[in-house]
């Protein structure tokens, strides 16, 4: 986790000499390495991604870039992110089996990881961007947010080994810091590398005059900051996940830390939520009106498997310190409850950062192909509108018990509005 | 921070060697080692505690024991604390100049810290049980609590530097989990090292009956546990302030952790309010109602000190990355309200903590000589019984904007009730 004197970025052909060193993986691919089939494909903003394709198999070489790629080395980058990424891709892998490819070598010198080639996946954005559906999506989703918030925490972890895990993570400083400025700050002044649609200057002049708007996501940013409830993912948006029409794969985990339990559910909807608001810059009336119901359909349906997911893991795995059986079953008292209080308090985190996410991601550096991808300004910037004014609802109601229930109802109301 | 294979109890004898090695000390004392006096007089449950006197000046020495004094060596607990009480101590004295103890040498293996001998200092404790006031105790107190906790935080600190202590600190496991199990969970069920005074079987039933106050007190230990707000000294109580008539020091931070902002208030509150509650034990009507209303004044210049400070911390040192002035007061934009949400949620937390301390200094293992020093349980039991009536107000009110400013109607409202 220091300094790397002998790091290399990979080109296609150090790779083949670079890979080819490592028995296991030259054996998996089969063939010679002069004869493997080499494609940079990384569309990222931090890495190298290869696919490396040999006579008997496919795998993915993801190398950590030691600067910010979307901005160039001006803003340089530790490339012990790539730690952090494998620590976290081990522990999905356990609290979650199946979620997360497989991992084949892990060389933190080179800031480099080797594992499974997903395929056919594609990154669920792309296929939301065209109108595609996967089977499942779901269930998987509300599964996985469930138990990776679940089995991180001290709802189920032992505090010694959960305390310790806290200490390996606190030393991923610069990437949450970039969380920290670029979602939960940039979005809410003129920073210096914002960029917006022109059409949106009225909203967000209403946006940033907003001094309870400002105060409630300083709130949520005091929390991300400070609060180690559990392990999350950290940038679970769609471009995370990668998926065929029935099969989904969670991705690229270098955001990881201890965050609110809330944190990864609230960034997943509010993605999915600018799918939403997105469709009609991709698609005639009707189509738009199916897929619209589709992503409102997997953003209800991964709210509720992700209640009853928490709810059977609290009454089957709640074996860490916090709400302990011995202070409520075992007294007689039923704790359901004291899980209603948990799920509410998480919520209300899911709900703040689901809003933050979907400013940042119009007002900020990093802003999302859903509507990057709509060329005219004049058709991208309304459906954006739509989209903050959301994003500003689910902020300032995000304490309201109903609020997650209400989500569709609310993206269906904006659905119809014209701010601009 | 490992194992101390050279780790060797002191006893009068051996400190005399020991120390006397240690060149600066030995100078500072002045005559011979054998000439020094020594004296054991560590009434904690953790440590050795020696006051060495020599020719030119006395210092302490404090040992850390490899388990809790007050259970013997059944409870193992490591020495590793002792590291983390120099390091507290170090960053107090930075933050709080001259509130603490200055540091003569510290040696890790030995788990042992010398420092500056206080005198005519004596514990706060039992200079309330005396009936002894101290001048300036409120604005000492409120200073203290605001300033380490503002300068500890992501107002003030550099993200970078907080997380990097945030992960040191994250090493001290077996110290905060004794407050976890006997702060936030033992004094709501029967375990096993509980004990309390006969004649509370009623109230305290009506407690462990309360759903609402468990799932509150589990919802505090969440945060406790998982709120890395700023570096707190964790156990805040008067047995933790040395004073004169009018100076105050604060020692013994070994439970020093990163917790919620509120922390160290809250509990420092609770502990004047059993101060408060106990007097009748202590002395007679008319000097128990003087005792009573200074102290009461005592905790209302706590509080308004400790606001005032934080307010003015705000105004003058807000260089961390949380509520930036470039969000701010670069908009034109008056901060103001955002630091009323700050301290609205910090005294929802110090409220919470002061009730749950107030619980488990009655119901626990480890109890308060503010109510154990009253010898006749039928005295006792009504004083406790007050105190922990208030405490499950405090906890269950704690949201309410207004609680702070009522602590003092509100004891005085519990100290005219007899709820056995």
């Amino acid at each position: 986790m220091t300094a790397r004197n002998d790091y290399e970025p990979l080109s296609e052909d150090s790779l083949r000499a670079r890979i080819g060193a490592i028995a296991d993986v030259a054996k998996r691919l089969g063939n010679a390495p002069e004869d493997w089939g080499v494609r940079e494909v990384g569309d990222g903003n931090l890495n190298l991604v290869f696919i490396v394709d040999g006579a008997d198999a496919s795998v993915i070489v993801k190398q950590a870039l030691p600067y910010v790629r979307l901005v160039g080395d001006s803003w340089p980058l530790p490339l012990y992110r790539a730690y952090f990424e494998h620590e976290a891709l081990s522990r999905q892998a356990v609290r979650d089996p199946g979620s997360v490819p497989e991992i084949y070598h892990f060389d933190p010198d080179q800031a480099l990881i080797v594992m499974e080639f997903l395929s056919p996946h594609t990154i669920l954005r792309q296929k939301l961007i065209r109108g595609e559906t996967v089977a499942g999506l779901a269930d998987f989703l509300g599964d996985f947010c469930a138990r990776t918030a679940f089995r991180g925490s001290e709802l189920s972890m032992d505090s010694g080994a959960k305390k310790a895990d806290v200490a390996i993570f606190a030393g991923n400083v610069a990437i949450p810091a970039i969380t920290e400025a670029l979602v939960f700050t940039d979005p809410y002044f003129a920073a210096e590398m914002n960029h917006h649609t022109p059409g949106l200057d009225g909203v967000i002049a209403r946006l940033r005059g907003d001094v309870a708007l400002k105060i409630e996501a300083q709130r949520m940013l005091q929390a991300f900051a400070s609060n180690t409830e559990t392990m999350v993912h950290g940038d679970l948006h769609s471009g995370s996940l990668m998926c065929t029409d029935a099969e989904t794969k969670v991705i690229d985990p270098e955001f990881a830390q201890y965050g609110p339990l809330g944190f990864d559910i609230g960034m997943l909807i509010a993605n999915l939520l600018m799918a939403y608001f997105s469709q009609p810059g991709h698609r005639d009336e009707t189509a738009c009106a199916d897929m619209q119901g589709w992503i409102l359909s997997v953003i209800d349906g991964t709210r509720d498997r992700f209640n009853t997911e928490f709810r059977h893991l609290w009454s089957s795995e709640r074996t860490g310190m916090l709400y302990p059986a011995t202070l409520f079953e075992d007294q007689g008292h039923d704790s359901t409850p004291a899980c209603d209080r948990v799920l509410k308090d998480l919520w209300a985190d899911a709900m703040g950062i689901a809003g933050i996410e979907m400013h940042r991601r119009c007002l900020s550096l990093a802003h999302n192909a859903d509507f990057e991808d709509i060329e005219d300004p004049a058709i991208r910037a309304p459906l954006e509108a739509r989209n903050l004014m959301m994003g500003r609802e689910l902020v300032l109601s995000r304490f309201d018990t109903d609020l997650p229930g209400r989500i569709g109802a609310i993206a269906r109301r904006h659905n119809e509005e014209n701010f601009l």
